[in-house]
């Protein structure tokens, strides 16, 4: 508890002095004010992040959690819960989604077992394991305030690691099946909003199935009672040991002032609870994509962002991750590389003018 | 003529035996099926261009038609004629926002003027100039008939001298003062949507500026009758030499069967005049971004596509494309690099399970 006290208490604000010079640099780069959207609104949050109006990424990393969950005994996903161990090990052998596209982006995957409900051997999967699997929460609490408090700090630690390890952009991703549940149940509880209306039919789920799912997060907020205003205590009993881990990683990437993307439906529930624990955690997180998870929009005006990509995907993984990546960089190289209106030979009488229209 | 009726003519249907097989590929990698979205498609119509299964992007290339606008006469644009030299010489320098974004994906820029009304001396500025600039559009037909045949044909030429040189990924910029004014009435002319409806306010006019700008392009629809059913002569009478050229740009990347990525409100109308000559180009079509101007969602609407990225971009130069790029090389990572369902070491039995929901 000590870990995720001091952490959320040393998360500070955006330096906005450099902020307000950054916005005044990106102004007087040949282009209409504006012109360039949220590119340039990456690039000043990156320089209050930072405390420097220039900045380049060195080292990139996605960070896996992965961890079963009790829920699955309902029926509420199609696939089978050994897919979590399968697909965790196929994460060390570069052949899934994420390996992929972070191979593309020249990011590096951190895989954590924050409670797989099988053992590994394997040293690329960290193990950190509080449990295998969480309990059923369509029964009970998932698990003890105790271990949610445990799995953040994991998450902290991780990031904490990374980020002495030169780690300045961070990536979050999940593998589990079930989480698509859970995720839809923390957000029900924290946002009030009815599980109808949050939990989604998914890819494969008939009516009937779908129709069971709600039920399930129905029944899981009435046995649990979650706390709407305890994210711990929500994620504690209707949440995950991954949403907890990366709950963790976005409180830590803010209190290490680095930035943090979200990829899909599960990585934001877990920035949802991290903004709730600390509102100022915002400033320091990226989204990435809309989820095709009917609830991801939901998620994202709770938190308060708006997605860059609009691919429909709905894989997870952390895949979301490293495309925005490459915006980000993008939006780092327009602050570093576009030329003033002065080198662009641009005379003053009109600056005011072009700034305004093309 | 000729060269604009064999290149029409020329345009193939994309191979679906390829897409098909493609298809069945991708839903053979190690994810639930579709989960990947937009990616998919994007590695399946590849395929369908290409005919090849697995493609790889060697040469990058943004084609950029610069050139003026009479229509500024009319005070649309608060920035006056000569910026589109001063901006068209400063893609020389690799300082403008297209400059920078292109680099950092790895992108050759092509600087053509066809019709800047300026004259410019340096090797990296192909001379293709029709004019110096169009005819205002409030008052006469922009061009001659003749001249926007030529203009297209230039962008054909372009493109063909590009793809033999082994651009297989091309990309579509402008600069022009005055060429959203143009641009709308082009969407105007050929959709039949209101002007009040597709004429944007553009970052610096005032509410009275931008009555005018709409009333400029009711004014040139109403004295040029430009023949919606005719999209040279739409071109010919409402649109620019940039426009003209990047719509020759489109007709000629999918005649060679390469890809061609959209950025904003002027090269879809450059798109939009292409897939009206000949529906068949919309296939080898990619969008990027939706922009900013308010015209561009019906613009997508109108050619029947749904941008990838949500940015918030209006510079214009063909920016949003090597964002586009970026996204497009990772889905034919996907399509070469991930494994198999066999390779993943997921047993037959939950194949179908686990295609359908994670």
């Amino acid at each position: 508890m000590e870990l995720l006290k001091s952490t959320i208490e040393g998360i500070k604000p955006l330096n906005m002095e450099v902020v307000e010079k950054a916005k005044k640099h990106i102004d007087n780069l040949t282009k209409p004010i504006g012109s360039l959207g949220t590119l340039e609104e990456i690039g000043a949050r990156m320089a209050g992040i930072t405390g420097k109006i220039h900045n380049k990424i060195n080292k990139k990393n996605i960070v896996i959690m992965a961890a079963d969950n009790g829920v699955v005994d309902e029926g509420v996903s199609c696939a089978p819960k050994f897919i979590t161990k399968v697909v965790t090990e196929n994460f060390t052998r570069g052949i899934t989604g994420v390996c992929v596209l972070a191979r593309q982006a020249g990011a590096e995957l951190t895989i954590v077992d924050i409670g797989v409900d099988a053992d590994f051997d394997h040293p690329l999967i960290i193990n950190k394991k509080i449990a295998y699997g969480t309990k059923n929460i369509a029964k009970e609490a998932a698990m003890s305030y105790e271990d949610a408090v445990k799995a953040i700090e994991i998450g902290i630690e991780v990031v904490d690691n990374l980020v002495k390890g030169g780690v300045d952009l961070l990536g979050t991703g999940e593998m589990g099946i079930g989480n698509t549940t859970t995720s839809a149940a923390v957000l029900s509880a924290l946002s009030g909003l009815s599980p109808d209306v949050v939990v989604g039919k998914g890819a494969g789920l008939t009516d009937e199935q779908h129709q069971n799912k709600k039920n399930v997060v129905k029944r899981a907020l009435e046995i649990n009672k979650p706390n709407p205003n305890d994210p711990i205590d929500v994620i504690a009993k209707v949440g995950g040991f991954d949403i907890a881990g990366l709950c963790g990683c976005f409180l830590a990437a803010a209190k290490n002032r680095v930035p943090i993307v979200i990829d899909g439906f599960i990585s934001s529930a877990a920035a949802l609870c991290a903004v709730r624990l600390n509102p100022l955690v915002k400033d320091y997180i990226f989204p990435s994509h809309l989820s095709a998870e009917p609830g991801a929009v939901y998620m994202m005006n709770e938190i308060g962002i708006e997605p860059m990509l609009n691919l429909k995907m709905r894989l997870g993984e952390g895949s979301g991750c490293p495309l925005a990546f490459m915006i980000i960089e993008s939006a780092l190289a327009i602050v570093n590389e576009m030329g003033s209106f002065e080198e662009a030979n641009i005379v003053n009488d009109f600056l005011v003018d072009i700034r305004e229209e093309k």
